[in-house]
Parts: structure tokens; sequence; C-alpha cells
């Protein structure tokens, strides 16, 4: 059976980390590239001690040109600025491309600029991508040359709160959003070694950060404002809580209507009917990150609070998984027609 | 110089535990009793390893009666229900008494009986008990006889909010309160071992709880709405994240009148003017549950978000600190005019 | 393709939890059993929510007759002195087990009796069984019908050291064995909640347990004597450390003859030649348990002391990996002739 | 009541911030200074959020005359070779110097040459010092101008084994010491920001360093062979795991002579007898870094082995408490003739 090359582009962080663990066990896939500005010429394994005999690939130096040369299709988890310099090149030679940055989430580049503080610099590819949240954007992602992987933060939050928008059973202004993330989400790009992230810092630890201006915010707006069909403005505060990996999303929603936690529930289990990764819990189960770590699942329920006429919508993904490299290779499967499920059969590792 | 005399009932819980740390080491008391209705008969230290070399105390069984023999003050570290039992005599025989568990926060009986689910059994107590939070209450918990110590989620609810609603700055809907609570929180009552606090469940891994239905969202709304003048409903939703000590909580509250971050700020610099534990951050600075661990300290900050008309306001505090025991030893000192820091003299333990 | 058809007796412990993990998605088999006393009745994904959506199994009662109806082979993830009733049941019937207690580790039953404080009732399963250490008997194990699954220290313990001592290069008194792990492997059996293994209680805490006598040591000292050829005696102490998973072990062995630390990993090198899941790592590099998480990978190294003239070797594994239940599909690959990587493919989880 | 000033030099490290943790709330000192290259002009409650409002001291960069000038005793908490450039300049203005630096702990210059890769620059200053364990050396503390305060892991690895090597029980050779360090051992000078002192890389991780190589082996055989009254060698391996503070030790030491447990507690207690830090734990006890955290206290047991003829002896300390900053503290005590516990009263932060 002849496999499809895939490379990934920034391999130094813990996306690409991921996306390597995964792709190295996907059956459909061989993995023909991996770069690294920083660690360029290096054996994998020894950046990554934990794929020691399961790979001889080194790290090479960051070049679109080269990427196109060795693979059908490219996992870019690059910082924002950067993927939109190697797209361009990219698309050219028809390759697919996965982008786990920003550069291509948001669709109108004026908010781009707004958040990101520069212009984009490849409208044409802003034109041309999907956002890949397979669960919403299915059908455009099959036929989709570009596919921009949600921000962590915004696959957790509208997981959460979807059914709830597009069904028109919310209030669209006073939606809250907290979320709360494991130390790879932050700084996951190069693991960087800013002291916050020390052990001794971020150990017994909890902190708020990005008050009322995170870049996810506009990417959430974008999307819930799609599927109510109107504009949607959140308040959103993202946590570091004291783990590795974990992202867990609690939203304050104004009812538009009165409505018990079973009639919720019931509007939650028919929006993700036949989705293979969200598990909408049973009434009373509560999500938990730990059953959803290393994993593509998300893990949703949702409780009616009649006091204050607000739902509370709560759902638990593991921010490298369903909030990146998992859900990247969802996205692929996607694209390329396979079974949504192939590379991410393991069950979520407990504990 | 003579010590007041004090003692604590329910010490083998981890508030009870941190109340003995606290007040061994107070120079104007000696503890005189510990009850413990699991550990009667035992050593202090073995029970409390750390305690070792610094008391020969044996756990008593729990006695009202004996409490007032021996003691001037009685700390009250039981569950609920069971301190409405022991409060009317130990009043009886005028010792003073400072209850940590929610038995005398409600001032409304009704309130007691719709959360609690029990008719509360001792009005005459409800009537007479002061809410122990002294930025709200100082003078009222000067001449006291029974002060009901705020809840650890409560505590950092108010003091995240109050200056807030006191100054009709807020409006009273939409208020969304969203805490991050360690372990030493939950269960904190006789350490008891239900599997979802064992290491391997609680380790990696957060979770949110009492989803609309958490018994604190009364105590938050009575305190709030007193200092609003009118009825207050929150949304409250309390989580558990992997840290022994510390609690955070984001509030999100919708602001009546357009204010900009340093107009919010100072009108909390004004409203905690002198204050010895709340610590009004400046302007950039976070609050981390880091920064006040071990300690009474409630490090709070307020950010304005224009693009919703709200505020986040967040506190960290320690549970078992400001959300417990040490704000009970501050609520000590201010009953008997001793200085306020007594015995809360040690910074915060970092790291 | 039809597939083998395997049970898990003794599914509510972490053993099991990780045995159903790895099974259900192993290409070869089929899960027709699980059984749990405490648990009976009950769905798996109910006490297993990371498994939700992808078993529909319930837990059965424990009832060697039915497993052997059900199963080809079976798992016994059971405390000791159970696997030894069910045993004979399960042989009578042809059936191929795999059993993870300590019943049948120890060839001596005086040796069982005077660290189990039992006799043992099965001596012919006792004849029978084979050390399930790859390593060391694979060729036993491809012909067993009863397979005794090393205990998680030993497996640790004897990998980092068996090199040294097969070779005649130790000296067979003063070896002394250090050994730290995560939290699931103390209590892995029925998860425990003894209040020692409480999250605040374990977490940022250290400490030894079963000092100068640990059950696991006449196991190691049995398999270490048996390489020698002579009696072993090693002193052994464990400890507990804040992780979930994770085994490390540091062993410090005096050499019969001076050895640089090139010579020494030479040894190793050439010792485990061609083995699929034992990692010697290249001089400098240090194993760690954040390497082998999640999978079967023992990672070691050797280092020459030359001042004490002792050699410092030291080993990584996940204790529920290489220690547990990985370590015993591999056993099952090995019984039926499959590739041995078979069902642990997947990279170890980083981080 | 007038008070002593007192001084830290290198305050940006977490050994610094325990120091200023515990100097701002002892009752006879007054904290005059603070040096840090790196924080030069800063205040301290900008680096160290947690001492807000407890004091307005600015970082001043390190200048040994200026030192002198503003203090009576210097504590210094620089890295090697810094320590023997400021502490002649403080000597010869006859201020008291107590160095949390390895600088002046080898009595013996071509061990520290040797260990250290340099010649030390102040060989009068070594003639001077005395090495700062109380419980081995007080008189001579008591009257000494520089104290050399022990390294963690020796403070960790004397104490637990001390008793039976003054009393000529163990054999000196074949002991072997294992140790699990915090993190805030590792990377105490100045907070570090290397990758591998990162939460993702430090969480959930345990790992060996220093290989029969860490320079606090020379100071443990040192000290351990001045009791013994000959040359002692050690196999001395540290680890680290993931917690903040605390340091376990475990040493494995033969015994001359056959011994009982109880007859070796019986040495242990006598030879701490009076001890104000030193707590030899009850047969049974286990010593656990959760008792001692926060605190100067040593927690330390011994158990026979007669299988080996060896014992095993473990200590708990908290690293940064007698294992640096606190015992730093108590020494100072000894210098002006306090009471020991002076600013060390406080109990252990459990849990």
């Amino acid at each position: 059976m002849t496999t499809v090359r895939v490379a990934v582009a920034g391999g130094s962080g813990y996306i690409g980390a991921e996306l390597l663990r995964l792709l190295l066990s996907h059956s459909k896939v061989t993995v023909t590239g991996v770069t690294s500005e920083r660690l360029a010429g290096e054996r994998l394994d020894r950046a990554y001690p934990h794929l020691r005999s399961l790979t001889d690939l080194r790290f090479h130096e960051l070049d679109a040109a080269w990427l196109a040369d060795v693979a059908d299709v490219v996992f870019l988890a690059l910082p924002h600025m950067e993927s939109q310099r190697a797209v361009p090149v990219l698309r050219q030679r028809h390759r697919k491309v996965i982008d786990l940055s920003a550069d291509y989430r948001l669709r109108d580049a004026s908010d781009y600029a707004t958040w990101y503080g520069a212009a984009h610099i490849d409208p044409a590819g802003l034109a041309e991508a999907v956002y890949g949240l397979p669960e919403l954007h299915r059908k455009a992602i099959a036929g989709a040359g570009l596919v921009a992987v949600p921000g962590c933060y915004p696959a957790g939050a509208i997981l959460a709160t979807a059914p709830l928008i597009r069904g028109g059973l919310a209030r669209l202004d006073g939606i809250v959003i907290d979320s709360k993330s494991g130390l790879t989400g932050a700084g996951a790009q190069g693991r960087k070694a800013d002291p916050m992230y020390l052990y001794t810092e971020a150990n017994e630890n909890v902190q708020a950060y990005g008050l009322a201006s995170h870049r996810h915010t506009p990417e959430i707006e974008q999307e819930l404002g799609a599927l109510a069909g109107g504009s949607v403005r959140v308040s959103f505060t993202p946590h570091l809580v004291p783990l590795n990996r974990g992202l867990f999303t609690t939203a304050s929603v104004p009812l538009a209507t009165r409505m018990s936690t079973a009639d919720l529930a019931g509007v939650y289990r028919e929006f993700y009917a036949g989705e293979p990764f969200v598990r909408v819990l049973p009434e009373g189960a509560r999500p938990t990150t730990r059953a959803v770590v290393g994993s593509n699942y998300c893990d949703v329920t949702v409780v009616a609070d009649p006091r204050t006429e607000r739902a509370v919508c709560v759902s638990a993904i593991d921010n490298l998984g369903k909030g990146g490299a998992a859900n990247g290779v969802q996205n692929l499967n996607i694209l390329f027609g396979w079974h949504e499920r192939t590379g991410l059969e393991a069950p979520p590792v407990y504990p």
C-alpha cells in the first residue's frame, strides 16, 4: 500500500511533537520531513527522547520549497506570521496544507490586522482557507486545499456552545467564557523557557492572562456569529492551571427561552449525532480533562440554571488533541476521504 | 503575659489543621483543646506529623460543654448541621465562637432550608451571628459573640467584586463568577477519602462541579445584595484544579456605566484603602494564587472590557487562608482588639 | 480476520484500566469480558469515562468458569491470593492465562509463604508458570500456558542491572536498589481510597515505604540470582513520588572488575541488542520517566563510578507499561507468535 | 529594641527569596539591603509579588563595600566563585558572613579545585570558615565570623547517617546515598529558565542527574569522614522529582555489627537529644517531605535490614529550609546567641 507523504513544519514545539506522535503511527501516511530553525540538523530523537527507535529523521531548516519537494501534505505548526510566508509557496506547488497557526483562521483580514497588529500578506490564501472544525465545516474541509485548524480555546469554546447558538436558543449578549488550560497550551511553540513557565512558578499556581484581550476572542466570535447569523460578542478569559495537557471550558450563556437541562441535553445530542469525537455526556456526568487526555475527544455537557435564565455549557478537550494536533489529523483524514478515526484509534490515556 | 485560651472543634480536617498551624504560633493565645470524633484520644502529632515537637495535645471527643470548660474562644471547623448543635451550648456559657461551617452564614433561615435541605435549629444564633468578612463588617465583628466565617468561594468572589457592586457601578443581572479551587477546599472536612479526591484522579485533571447548584451561591448573593441594596443573582461555577492550596476567582460583571481600567482600579484602591490583607495590584500585574499561599492575603485586580461593557474582576486567595482559617484568625484579632496581623505576620510561602 | 477472545479479570484497578486501553485497540484481539466484584453489572464506560463510545461492555462478577467460557486468553489483574483461586479453573479449561498478580512470580513456594504470609494453594500452577519478562525468558514464554507478569519494581530493577549480573561483572554483595514510583503503582488494584493516596497528601510529597520489607524484594533476588548463578541479596527501598505514571530505578552495583562507562555501555548494548522495547541510551543521555509514559519502553543507562568501584544503573519505565499492562500485552503477542509490537505501536505520550 | 542589620546578596534566586521570607518576619533583625545583578533598581515586590505590602526595598547591585556599609551580617546566596570575591571585603570590614554558596564548604582547597575546576582565591577565608551544620558544629559556629551553610543534599545526607557513622557502627565502604529533590533545589540560583526546568518537562517526570559526579559528594564525604575519623567514600545519586520544595534522602549503610531497628533508633535518639530541629520519628512512622515544608525541621528514621546487614537511614527536609535558608537563619541565631528557634517558630505548612 502506498502511503501519503506528510511533513511537519515547526516540529520543535509541543503541537509539532504531538503531530509527530500521531503521524508516526498513522497507517496511511509516512512522515518524510520535519523542520525546526533551532534544531536543524539534529536527529529528532535527540530533542524527543520518547521517539527514540521510532524514527531516524533529522530536523531540516524551514524551507517551503523543500517541504513541497518531500511531502504531499504539509502541517504547519509555526508561529503566526510565519505560516503566511510558507503557504503561498506550498499552494502554488499544489500541496495540501493543514495550518495550526492563527494565520488563516480569521476570514476578515481587518480582524487579523486588529488583533495581530500587522497586515496579512496572503489574502488569496485567506480567501481559500477553510476553518478546520469538522463538526461545523466537514463538507468544506473535504474539498479544501488549505485548512486553518482552530486555536485550542476556540475549539473548546465553540464545541461547548454551538448547539445553543445555532438553534437560536441563546441571547447573544452576555455570553461569558472562562477557560482553563494546561501548560502545553501556553508557549506551545518552541518550548519557550519563559520564567513564567518554569515548573517552580507554574506548579501549585493558577493565573489568568490576556484579560479582555486574548487573540482567540475574535475567532470564537467569528464562528459563533456565523452560527447565529449575526454579531456575537463574548467576554473571554483564559487561565493557566498546573497540568501538562487539558483544556476545560465553562461557558455561561443567557437563554432566549426557558429550557430544562433535559431539553438542552436533547438539543446537544441531536446536534452532535454521529460525530465520532464529540461525546455528549449523560445527565449528571461531568466532563473532566482526565477522560480525554491524549485523544481527539471533546466531552460536553450542558445544565440549565433557571435562577439566572442561563445555561452552563462545559467542554473538556486535550489542548494538543481536539485543541490542536489530533484535530489536525482528523482534518487530514477528511481531506483524503479516510475513516475519520484513522490514526486516532487509541483510547485516551487514563490516568 | 496571660493569653487567651482557644479551642478548635473539628480538628481533623484541613481547615482545622490550618487553624492549629496558625494558633500554635499566635503570640496572644494558648491552644487548650482540639476535638475530633474520629481521632479522639490520639495525639495531635500522630495525625499531623508536621506538628511533632510543637504540641503534646490529644484529640478530645466533640463535647460542647467540655469546650466551654477549657476555652474562652472556640473555633468550630465542623460540618454544617453540627455547628448549630454546639453553638447554643457555647453561647450560653458566654464563650465567643468563630464558626467556619456554613451554619450561620445565611441570615434568612428559609435560605438555609432551601439550600441545605433542613430547617435551622438555632434561630437565636442566626440572629446574633455576624458575617466574618472584616472588609465589609469590621465594626460588627468587633462586638460580636458569634462570627460566621465566609466560605472559601464567597470570600474570593465577594472581595473580587464588592467595590463595583457597592458603588452602583455594576448592572446586577448577568454577573458570572467562575472559581478554581485547590483540593484542600473540596472535602476539607475530615480529609475524606472519596475516590474523586485520589491523587491519581485529581492530578492532571480539571473538572467543574455543583453546576448551577453550589451552596455557596446564596452566600455570595446575600452579601453582594446587601452591598447593592437590592436582589442580586449570580451564575456561579466552581472547579477543582490540581493544587493543594489556592482559590482563583474570575468574575465577569456588566458595567452600569462606561469606565476605563484606570477608573476601575481607582475605585478598588479607594474601597480597600487601609485594609491589611487586601492588595490591589498595579495595572498590568496579574494575581496568582502562588503569591498568597499560606497567608491571609487576597490579591485583586480589575480590567475593563469595553467591547462587552463588562469588567473582569479577579482575586487570588489561599482557600485555607483568607478562604478559611487565616481569615478566622483575623476575626479573632478583631474580637479581642489586637493588631489584625497578630499571628498572621508570616509572608506567603513562595514558591 | 478472526480475532482471539481476551478477558480481563479485575478490571477496576489501574492495571485493569490500562489493559483495557491497550486491548481495545489491539488489532488481533477482541475484548469479550471484564470482571469486577465491586462494579459488577455496571457499564465499563461509567467507571471509565475515557472509554465512552469505545465499548458497550459491562463488568461481570468474578467467575473463572464464565471467563473460560467467553475468552481464549484471560488476563488476571487481581489481588494476590485471588489469582491462585482462578488459575486452576482456567488452566483446566486450557485457557491461556497472563497473571499480573504476585501469585505465580516466585518459583519457590516457601518464598511465597515467607513474604506473603500464607501457603500457596496451587503448586501445580507454580510449577508451570513462566516469569513474563521477555528480555530474559522469551523462549519459555512462547510455549507457556501461564505467564506471571513481573511486578513493576522488579521489572525496572532487573532490566537496569541484568547485563552486569549475567556477565559476572558485579559483586553480588552490596547491591542497593532505590525506586521511585508514581501513584498508580501503589494501590493500583481497585483504586483504593486510602487517605495516604489522597491528592492533598501525595501531592508535593515524597515518601519511602516498605523499608527493608517490600514484597518485590524476593522477586528481584530470584531473577538476579538465576542470572548470576548464585544467591543474590539486594537492599531495596521503594518510594512514592508525585506523578501518576512512571517508575525510575537507581541501582548501585559493586563492580567485580574495573570498567569504564564505555565498557559498561557496550555490555548493555550487546545484552539488549534486538530487543524491541529496551532502549540503551547514548552516553550522556539520561533516562527520564517522561520519555516512556504510556508505552512499553524501558530506557536504561549505566555509568561507572571509579571512586567507589561501583556502577550506577538506571532505568525508566511506565509502571503501568513495562511495569504491568503493556508488558502483559507483549507476553500475549509472544504467546501467539504475533509481532511483539502489535497493539503497542503508539509512541510514548509526551509531554 | 535595636535590631541587627542584615543584608542578602543574591536575592533573585529561590534561596534568596526564602531568606527574605524568613528574615522579614524575624523579630531580632531588620533587612537593610538586597542585591541582584539582574534586578538592580527594581522593587523587591515586583519580582516577588508575594512580598507586596511587606517591604519597600529595592534590589541593589552586587557591591561588597556597600553591603558592609548597610549591614552587620551578610547572607550570601550567590553562585559559587562569586562568594569568594565578596567574602574578603566583608571580613576585612568585620562583618559576619553566612555563605550559602559552595565556596567555603570544603576545607581542603585542593578538593575545591578538583570538584569545581578552579583554584580557590581566598585561602584565608577557607581557613576561617565553619561548616554551618549546628547539629555537628554548634560551638564552632557560635564564635565564627564566616559560616559555610551546607548544600541541600549534604544537609539531608549527613543528618540521615551521622549517628551511625560517628558511633563506629557503620562499615565505611559501600555507603550508597540516593536523594530526591524538588525543583527549587536545582537551579535555585537566579531562577534560571533552562528548558529542563519548564513545567511541561519537569511535571510528571523523574530523572537522575550528576551520575557519579555531583559536586555535593565531597562535602558529604568530608563531614562523614570527620565523624568517622577516617576516609569515607559514598556512592551518591541525586534526582529531580516533581515538587517545588522537599528533599528526601535514602541512605543504605552497611552495619559493622548486628543491630536491631530498636537499637538503631536508640542511637539516633541519643545523638539528636535536645536538637530543636531534628525529629527522630517513632518506630513505624515514615518521614515525608510533606511534614517539613516551609520549616527548618529534619525528620529522620532508621530501620535495620538484617537480610543484607545494612541500615536504611532516611531523612526529609525542605531543601530551602534545613537544606538552605532556614538553616542559615539557625546559624544566625547561634552567631548572636539568640534562641535557636527565633524567626523559625512557624510550624511546617501542611498540606
